[in-house]
């Protein structure tokens, strides 16, 4: 039977990067595009229960489905999954970013909720990240790895509840040394707001941030792969748990 | 010296929840408000990238510092710190949210998103909710609880990236059996998406869903102790690495 293939992202549904992902997933199956109708880049794991949502067909990615969603990445897989679907599709692909997604930006990323709503919906699912923002980044060139990795979660089924973080150096392909599963790196953003004066006397902020990697020398995280010209795979899920600092405290506490 | 207090929320500043807390907040140390000028549940880590944020001055806490943000809670968190405090708060306290944020509920919420940033940033953070979604919700009869979970978490203090996610059950306080130290149960959501049709003829949807605990007879999860008349605790952090996995293919692809 042919395999059902959602996919999504965070960048909207007229990238470049969803555009390159759903030509390819079109040779693994029936594919359905659901995608938010513009860029909701940062939405984190945000759902919306405040308002409503809307779907709009398009046409530009002519597949076998395809919607707008003026909701998040999380809405769309949601919606298409429960919704559209009304069956668990058998891969949710979400990306590709225009953006890394690497260490701990995994948890701001629209990308990367989406393909762990579709991990927690019990669907195995892959977010792809490019490390390039521009909106002229070669995808194109990727195509070989991202089939690789696409096979191999096929070969090598993923536990129910995980998803794959994929993160692509920017690098031409002909550099990129290979792939490697490997841990979020441990870092943080230290932010700088940047305020400007409105035409009318008033303050406004913009958010900007470097990253900083706690680990820098830990040659086991996706930092270290994409640093030294890897692909990064980092094993993603959803249980936020502290397991040793909770035994520390049941032990303090319950015990 | 006084200690450096940010209270934050996801339900917005003149919220019942955070006013509560600020108050508890205040007998402690200095406290800076900082939380959204508008209802923000379900914001998840959202960032505010794409636009501008706003800041007003408000005087609804009656604390040392008190601002209405434009942006998401993490926006809040990431601005009390670095542009206003400019130093480590000795605590960030999130909520108290009018709802459950236990299990799968964390990823979610704009409470916890807040509380874990704090984390990020080193900062001891603590997230609280209430299971019970209505503005009428009688917090005050909770403050012992409150009160005892923040001094222990000046004796025992977490680890740094790690914060607390406190659920209280939706009972009266003389009903309450303690406070449990427990992990996050393993859930999802069921999702519906209510169609209607608008004035102009034209279909919107609201998302729905009903929550499903995947393991109901574990005794060990914060869906146990809430259902169990406890206060649930669980020390959250942002490593989403499922290392089985990771171990799995690990050995199958690099050894």
């Amino acid at each position: 039977m042919q395999k059902i293939i959602l996919v999504t992202n965070d960048d909207g549904i007229y990238s470049p990067g969803i555009r390159f992902l759903s030509q390819i997933a079109k040779s693994y199956g029936k594919v359905m595009v659901i995608a938010p109708d513009k860029p909701q880049s940062g939405m984190g794991h945000a759902i919306t229960i405040n308002s409503t949502l809307r779907i709009e067909k398009t046409n530009y990615h002519q597949t076998e489905w395809e919607y707008a969603c003026s909701g998040t990445p999380v809405d769309c897989v949601k919606m298409g999954i429960n919704h559209f679907l009304k069956q668990k599709p058998d891969l949710v692909l979400s990306g590709v970013n225009h953006g890394s997604n690497s260490s701990i930006n995994v948890i701001y990323s629209g990308t990367m909720s989406a393909a762990l709503e579709g991990a927690l919906e019990g669907a195995p699912s892959i977010g792809f990240s490019l490390c390039n923002y521009s909106v002229e980044a070669r995808f194109e060139q990727y195509e070989p790895f991202v089939r690789k990795i696409i096979e191999t979660s096929f070969s090598h089924p993923m536990p129910k509840g995980t998803c794959w973080n994929v993160n692509i150096p920017d690098l031409p392909s002909d550099m990129i040394k290979g792939i490697k599963f490997v841990r979020q790196a441990k870092a943080h953003w230290v932010e700088k707001f940047d305020e400007r004066i409105d035409p009318y006397g008033r303050s406004y902020y913009w958010l900007t941030g470097n990253f900083v990697n706690f680990e820098p020398e830990s040659t086991d995280t996706d930092e270290w792969a994409l640093q030294n010209g890897y692909i990064s795979i980092v094993p993603t899920q959803a249980d936020l748990t502290d397991r040793q600092h909770l035994n520390e405290l049941k032990k303090l506490f319950h015990e």
